[in-house]
């Protein structure tokens, strides 16, 4: 159970109300999740927060569903089941086929394997690769 | 330092030399990096973790560069530095530009960040968002 | 659901009990939580687990509050339901406001997330800030 | 070795600079680290970065030297070789005794213990600590 | 909810079917646990997750119990509920008893305290500890 | 570089020599190790550490090889240099081949990649799997 009450609509504060209402237009529904509902305890917090992924989850050099994949892999990685369901039910909005979904999970399962094997064995990064992987 | 001594091309068996001609025919490069000489010492592990790769990382419902970025997402999430920087390296290749990159590093930050606001408030997930979130 | 079987007082060792007076009588409950239940089915690591927490939290250069909020912190970047409701209750009872619990939260996020922009990006270490670090 | 260039203040535009400038105002230094001349190849994450930093560490209910210990907290169980540094010299500054290094890094070693052992033996959280957690 | 669902065999294919009768031979069980039927979603994955997990848990240098506690303790350091139920029933199955399940635990709880006590003061390995610790 | 000095026995105290002798005796060697000479900037936890260490890692109903693998395995997960370092060397003279070595990092890299698959598809524990594991 939260730690916290959720702040509804009809109880939010303007200043809570603004971003309730921008979360709202942005995203095309007519609804707000727990998440927001929780963080709206805190308003500074709530504009914040919504303001960075906004910002960095609209598309630009990567498009959006890539994003909404990259943020399932890291939730994944870190076993965040909220995280993971909500990401999920947007990037399958967005055109996530199963398809997708299932080579997701097995490249993030691959590289958490892989990153271990490395770990384990102490390998230290090639110079050819670290040259390799360095802004030209 | 690495815990393995290094298996050089010149030094390997039959069954590693096999593997690493098909790491370099497949990657298109001439030589072996640290990785794979440190799991040869495991013949039986490189050849696994080899297929497993090529398989994984191959294009299928996600392009390979998505693929490189979701590796990256989850390396960079468990800190491990040489595959960051290979993976970096590879995805650079495959035409990661610099933007790109960028934006990768500002979703996989976020992600974490509101991972944990989820967890701290330990929110439970929306019954719609689980529907939505759920094959169809 | 556990994997032991919660040892009750009535049902507990004399060895078991002592630890448990002792937690009673330290934080002033008449009741042992389930943590300790599942423990007391290996009494050494009951016994040394209890006495290293007391022994830890103690108020000394940092005051008992103080400390709690670090449990919390570690506790939800490490994503452990228990661990954050357990010690949520022991910090609000030493006197942890809403306010406090919000910005504790805040300040966890954000350092997940520059924790991994860090990272992602490779940052080395600035010698003027290795050479501060150090102790005196 | 840092995989993008680093933005000395000489080459910085505009943009970056009213950034560097505000950081050195806000800590009262006179140079820029090298996190944020690594930020500054993504002049827009830099911004908000540096705008959720100040805002987020910036004394309130918790006071800052708490919220640096918090950070530090987080770094440690992330493991962000950076991250514990920078925040240990910024704590130093703000008054952090070695006293207090010491117990700092005694409770968050101490609750990455628990944890596990929380975990280990899935322990259900007691209802009496689930309602003594809650928000009143 | 698991966010895919579970194909029976009574639905599967045959190339999952031969999956299926080959955990079950090899478990010597007669049913299939969820993990398999979500798993069978992604025949291709389903196929290399099973053969590498009978590949490298098969009794070898180490014997089929020390692997699967292990497994138990990535698992519980990860978080993984599903991973400690189905490893800890696999390795009580196999002969762990009460007492080496406790010490399990102890052994889990105590690494995961030190790493962070070797993080948090940034200990440098002792270059005795290096070379004892390289293949020979 | 480490965050405090290290104190060497001809400048420790009586209290923590006495650790320090312990060490030496209980571990056959004439030298101490960075971790305890970091951590002796704090007597206490020096004290409580290496206690917990010493009945920890004792033989019992695990022997001390298994708990030696066990302790990687955590470290390995977690990323903890130092840690891998000082337990594989510690494993080695007790014992552990290389072919025992490769099978321990296969095992940890599988469980890692395998805690991910389930914690993607968020698959829920089976009944029956849930009754097996629990303590009879």
């Amino acid at each position: 159970m939260a730690l916290v009450k959720f702040i509804e609509y009809a109880d939010a504060s303007a200043e809570v109300r603004a971003v309730y209402d921008d979360i709202m237009a942005s995203r095309k529904v007519d609804w707000i999740n727990n998440f927001w509902k929780a963080l709206a305890n805190d308003p500074v917090t709530l504009k914040r927060t919504w303001e960075s992924v906004k910002q960095v989850m609209a598309p630009g050099a990567l498009d959006s569903l890539t994003k909404e994949l990259l943020y399932i892999a890291v939730s994944v990685t870190n076993n965040c089941t909220y995280c993971i369901n909500s990401h999920t039910a947007i990037a399958r909005k967005a055109g996530m086929t199963d398809a997708m979904f299932a080579e997701l999970q097995a490249v993030v399962a691959m590289a958490n394997e892989t990153n271990r094997l490395v770990i384990g064995y102490q390998v230290e990064t090639d110079e050819r690769i670290a040259n390799a992987a360095k802004q030209r």
